[in-house]
């Protein structure tokens, strides 16, 4: 990537995160070839003018960079391993950038894959949503190599705001499973706070502020209050559209047990948060964003 | 309060909290009376210099504020009220601040009990703990009328950095309830997934800084971090030793809980976190500071 | 109690529960007299032909034993306690039932000042519900001296099939309190499994069979599915209608929950049931049978 | 299977449950060839005069059953399926018994390969433990065709004393992790139910009857207390040691998780419950019988 403004990248995967993700590094003037397995989101792409190729194998020849953005461990082994898979065919050198939440293991499975061929790879899954993918201003949680990193932070800041390396292969996936998991628990454990304190006669907005600057202090009590009316901008003011929706955290979720389950670890507050996401979801509700669970805590759901 | 610097106060409950919180007032220039009932506690006040009475009731003679700092309801109800109460013997106009952390009930009865005498009453429990307390910086979250706040507030500036008005009487002390449980939960949340990473393999300074500023952003892990070593300040590197106890959090937890139950309210997280300072205060940690539940979690216990 | 057939009784409570066990003693051939605060009860008492009296102390007036049905501590603790309460009216000797299910603490509180008037005093709670009250198969679990409950166990046996002793004063409540703990967390436990095996391809009426049969047996599977359907004659099948409702066992929840803080107690699956059903409640479904909860787990709330 | 006494049978996996199941099939008089990967099974194995083959793929000739009794998915699908596996060796007609407990995936991915081969298999994991692996008085939970089983009983019989049709393939698996789950709900709730009596005062031998003939019974209060000295022949009255190991619950919770992360389900007590022995395995309890958790809650460990 010696003019890195000008390395030409595939990018595959073009749903609601991967297609801005890839108008973002067009825009910044990289020649960019697309390809998603569903027609219409090539449809979608193509309106917004993002070029396209007729397939994963056709979209990354001649590419320095293959950028994937899929939905689960299943989509990126198949796109990547298998007799049919793309390591296969990419020469060495190229640079793979796995964006996809999945499975830490399945990180370090392609990862071990990509080296044995000669190729670099990071996973860097993202936070911040298609508003921040939209901004271009999402955050990057890497593993891989330091060098190798050093390399691709000049394309991941221009799809986002920060990018954090986080350790080796399957380093970003780990601490993105961690990071949601604990936010999971802050929206819940702040939820219930704000809940209680109201059922004793408490303002939610004094509660939020004295809270907000006391020992329980947190994200979402910065950024996204749950209760409707306290934050102008955050989505309980808007009827709990748009965000980060429920059923993604309980994807997010599931992840986390799956690996605490693997590792024999302990996390019984996260535990207790994948059953009221997964209460929440089957009630209804997985389309409205995450701090709608307040309503299954105070028995609007 | 004319000369707010001279006012005489009467302190009940020299305690951990309650000494330097008097010693505090004393040292900006008020005539403190202090007493309490341990013979331990008068002694040890007495060799800091701080002038003692001989009975709760001869040490509110002549004061125009009483201050008192008892550990649970029941201390604080046989002080001030009943036939042989504190509140029968006070003239109006003297005001009453009550520090303890108890039952947001207890506080509205003592309330609703003082004003009816023609006195001014204010739950003002704090947090900061004893170190908070000895440097003169604890927060006090405050229930009762903003005109007897407006009025307590330069003595309470003596003893604390923050004072935040919260509502009416009891409001202080369900604020701080509110504030302890997700203490609680941010807590042990965060140590769920300080545990999970190190298990995944990510190293928990990273993964620290790395959900720092992201959205599991939290109290914790500003300021508080549970795995020794990560930061110099925080009682997880001496040990666990001073701060805040786990019996204490239990304590707060219980009052939570109780609260909970008399309003209907659903506290899922809350309630956990008090089952899990249940189990590692039986284990026999109640006497370490409450972050070491970490060790409840990854088998340290 | 020489011919216990024709000892005189006096019932105080006479709601869901009180009215049908009043009956039974009255046709068991008792000289019964009941009062209740409630016009309502007294005048559904009167149509099923149960002499009253004007209030509870006319009602104790001649009586050999008072037994008394109310809905919780602070009524009890009403009726005979403080300076217009029953216990200074009545003869030494008499013989005090409390079946009311309330804090072990309360139960305790009552005996003490009962037996230092020289009464004869039993916490006696019951379980069975309306049903049981009606056909006099109720189970009493009872608390107090052995040869008290001897002496009672004629007159409890006209309204109910079986008389456990658990122990001195208060030891009924607490028996009650712990039996009811797990029944909750059997139900729901057991409404998880069958919701899990459904989800996993599994027939609920074949799964319920097999459990029952192995070491998941419990009474839920023996006696009151929460699957519509599988068992004719239990609440799920008649639309959650009858049984026990939710509301009450979230009320039996709240006590023990009350009774683990004061002891220091962790009881983690006794309260996460009290959320679910705090939950379920809020979510206004507390005068369903307590199995229902089986929809706040499988998404139909 | 004209003469089912005289069946050939290959064993595979002859660890502390496979190896008195083939030894009981042995004295049943079948002919049966066993193989274990490790050499210190094998060595077992020979001392105890159970024939060997030098290979699965040896053990397999001639033979026209096969059962398996293996540690996890991933050694049934290494045995099984893969270029090495055995189904491609195995003539139509043979019939495929695997006892492991396993994914319930991994049995319907199994069943259908071996379908697909014209071979009979029947997913049929135990409970009972080593001890009614050497009684011969296991459960068998099966799944597959019901004439498979039909024809499959004789043979089970001859290792186990109940044989129950779950459903088609991986049913098997299914109810047994669902059985499991409430089991291990079972075991806490009635260890925190004891634990809560016995700090309210009451005689765990007396609570423990009591609730066994309420609404509170269950099969841990039938055949398993856990309080030291309720019940002789409990594992908790021989510290803990025999029964089923904590780590095995662990393992089977777990699996548990798995299947209701897959199916979006809802499970916050077997969610907790597996949190409860991860602590308890990660405190150096996995190896005592899964009884002993009742140490977690009351604060021995």
């Amino acid at each position: 990537m010696s003019d890195p403004h000008t390395t030409p990248v595939a990018f595959i995967g073009l749903g609601n995160m991967g297609l801005p993700m890839a108008l973002n590094l067009m825009k910044a003037g990289h020649p960019v070839r697309g390809f998603d397995l569903s027609e219409t989101a090539r449809a979608l792409a193509a309106t917004q003018g993002l070029p396209l190729a007729g397939s994963a194998h056709e979209a990354v020849e001649g590419a320095a960079v293959v950028i994937s953005m899929l939905p689960a461990s299943r989509h990126v082994e198949a796109l990547y391993l298998g007799p049919a898979g793309l390591l296969g065919r990419l020469p060495a050198g190229t640079l793979l950038i796995d964006c996809s939440t999945i499975a830490p293991a399945s990180s370090r499975l392609l990862a071990e894959a990509a080296v044995a061929q000669g190729l670099d790879c990071l996973d860097a899954p993202v936070s911040g949503g298609t508003a921040g993918a939209a901004a271009g201003t999402l955050t990057f949680m890497a593993g891989g190599d330091a060098a190798t990193l050093d390399q691709a932070t000049p394309l991941l800041q221009r799809m986002g705001a920060n990018v954090f390396h986080c350790g080796g292969a399957g380093a970003g996936q780990a601490t993105k499973l961690c990071n949601n998991m604990l936010l999971a628990v802050l929206m819940i454990g702040t939820s219930e706070a704000l809940a209680l304190g109201q059922s004793l006669g408490l303002d939610a907005t004094v509660l939020s502020e004295v809270m907000r600057r006391s020992s329980g202090g947190n994200w979402v009590l910065e950024k996204y209050n749950p209760v409707p009316g306290v934050m102008d901008a955050a989505p309980a003011s808007r009827g709990y559209s748009g965000g980060f929706g429920s059923a993604l955290m309980l994807k997010d979720l599931g992840l986390a047990m799956e690996a605490a389950v693997a590792s024999g670890s302990a996390t019984p507050l996260g535990a207790a948060a994948r059953q009221l996401y997964a209460m929440h979801c089957q009630a209804g509700q997985g389309g409205l964003d995450f701090s709608s669970v307040l309503g299954l805590i105070s028995g609007q759901d």
